[in-house]
């Protein structure tokens, strides 16, 4: 889940979160929105209870005041999330029927938004308890609704970068060859950790022929000297993001591994030269993918070239073929072009990027040459 | 989520879990099975996939193999899940329609048993695509999945209990007065690993006042000479939980605190001697509740008396009014029933019990007398 909740926000910053996005949801002919714990439910009141079967569900109408349905077991943690204040507790106790009590607070009729990774339990029994209730998965109905991130949300995503940032140039003085790839893997978590996370998401040691593989994380591989290591690590810091890859070498890569590392840092520049207002998530895909086909290795980039990133280190936007969402400062997302040569090696470089006025702005800054190690 | 798989079980285990439970589907009057990352497909497959928006699903329909939808990108990782030998991958890639591939290999005015826990953003997408599909969570359709254990599973899940006994019987030789709760959570945290656990799901240390509130879990209050203090830890070792509960005194009870005590352990006995076959899950909370109220402190056991655990630590049946479900040789689940007096302290006694042909069988076997520490 998404770890705790940064200290920085106020009541008053989530009750303004909380108006926007009812607002957002009725300019989208919604009659509410259905909010489960998660990165939503955070964002919107900085409450991240553990997920049970145990209903727990932040409903918003527009023109009404927040309601948060809470088990009554839960509900003192709850009173204390920052958000509290500016919701209304609902509690029910064990035996009573929960999701009747939420059905109650939404027009039958109506069309309601929500959570991506609300449970199926839960959305099944209110779509029995409103037949006619018209449901649509968040991501659909108000796909930008966390992507816009505002100057404390920017500051904790620059902050997240810097401290992964710092982690990469510590673990590039260390010694590779000879070592697991899960024992590289531990220091750079203890290095994120080290350098403010609460919490690590992933620690992607991708080495030799692992690195082909885009979604290796990390096995008893020992590295050897001639590989190409895919590095792609991140969590959470202060409740907000990082994400980023570098590919290092043991020892001196040949002519191959360094065109191709080339062919990848020129895909990954021209994603990054993509991002401007107005431009859309498929043009940032479509640059970073150009450069790679023109260079003959299209069938060997198999993933899009990014997503977004906020209280979860995954999020909407994604940046992929089809996907027209116009660009708008603020937004926050990966550009992470790769190659993967099956059974040989791989090659990703990602950067967290920021949309401003006048174009990207890249949150990682660690070089994106190709880096030797011992 | 629900870690790593337990190497004991092999392609054939899961193979014969998988048509187990097709027959159970197809008994049950539904077309499929669809089973969402978490708790069901560890159980079905051995798989444990990180949990994206990325689909991954498995498909069990009566008279066909079963096929996993999953994307390109993690299909390595699935197949080197130990089910994987019993399963058809049908892999898919970023800009294809992963809902579509599912939805074919569904009758689409079918019935089909969803995972509790599928997000809803999949849940929605195929109902989309498959206007007619009836849907229903599998803690309705099918409660009792994953509830009845074979012999192996019991295993597990008495090795656990006995990793989490073993954690108490070393935390109550600990000091507890001056020190902070969180501090006694990590020691506790700790404990569990040394005896095996590779993952700690809770660490309840509810002292004093903090007692009454059944889900506090560990703050920053230094524990006093005179407090009760609530102890409720668990997690997985091997694959399957633990989840104990005992209520330690530091120093000297006062005849209240005593009484209490007494009257929690004797409706934790009446709870666990009402368990046997035939008996239904609410039989069990009858009779550790009728207890608690014949003593008049009914209006202060504000919980169901008990929850299943498997390779979740908290799962269904529910021991709790209105729950007919009749019980089951080699069904698990915690008989924990407790007094909450606000503001002042609480106490819980908790024990895994598994269900046998001569009536109940605790998994948990530390003193259920009150332990004083120091």
């Amino acid at each position: 889940m998404t770890g705790s909740t940064p200290a920085i926000f106020t009541a008053e910053d989530y009750r303004a979160r909380m108006a926007r996005a009812t607002g957002a949801a009725a300019e989208a002919g919604l009659g509410g929105l259905l909010v489960a714990p998660g990165p939503d439910l955070v964002w919107l009141t900085g409450y991240a209870p553990p997920v049970t079967e145990r209903l727990t569900m932040l409903v918003l109408v527009p023109g009404r005041e927040p309601v948060l349905v809470v088990p009554a077991l839960e509900a003192p943690d709850a009173e204390r999330a920052a958000g509290a204040p500016a919701l209304t507790l609902l509690k029910w106790t064990d035996g009573e029927d929960p999701h009747s009590l939420t059905a109650e607070l939404l027009d039958p009729k109506g069309g309601v938004g929500v959570s991506d990774n609300a449970w199926a339990l839960h959305l099944l029994a209110l779509q029995r308890a409103l037949p006619d209730l018209r449901c649509s998965a968040l991501t659909d109905a108000l796909p930008m609704l966390r992507a816009v991130k505002d100057a404390a949300e920017l500051e904790l995503l620059a902050a997240a970068g810097a401290a992964a940032d710092a982690a990469f140039e510590e673990i590039r003085k260390l010694p590779f060859a000879g070592r697991r790839e899960d024992e590289v893997g531990r220091d750079l978590a203890g290095l994120l950790r080290r350098f403010g996370h609460s919490q690590v998401d992933f620690t992607i040691v991708g080495s030799g022929p692992n690195g082909a593989n885009p979604h290796h994380e990390v096995g008893e591989r020992v590295i050897q000297r001639g590989d190409m290591v895919v590095l792609d690590f991140g969590g959470l810091k202060d409740g907000y993001g990082s994400d980023t890859t570098r590919t290092v070498h043991v020892g001196e890569p040949t002519e191959e591994e360094r065109r191709v590392h080339d062919v990848v840092r020129a895909a990954q520049e021209a994603g990054f030269r993509a991002v401007r207002p107005g431009a859309t998530c498929q043009d940032v895909d479509r640059a970073a993918r150009a450069v790679i086909e023109d260079a003959g290795y299209g069938p060997y980039f198999i993933h899009r070239t990014g997503h977004g990133i906020g209280v979860t280190t995954h999020e909407p936007p994604y940046m992929i073929e089809g996907e027209e969402q116009p660009l708008v400062p603020g937004m926050c997302f990966s550009v992470e072009p790769g190659i993967y040569l099956p059974g040989r090696f791989g090659v990703r470089i990602e950067d967290i990027v920021t949309v401003t006025e006048e174009g990207g702005r890249r949150l990682n800054n660690t070089t994106r040459e190709m880096v030797v190690v011992d």
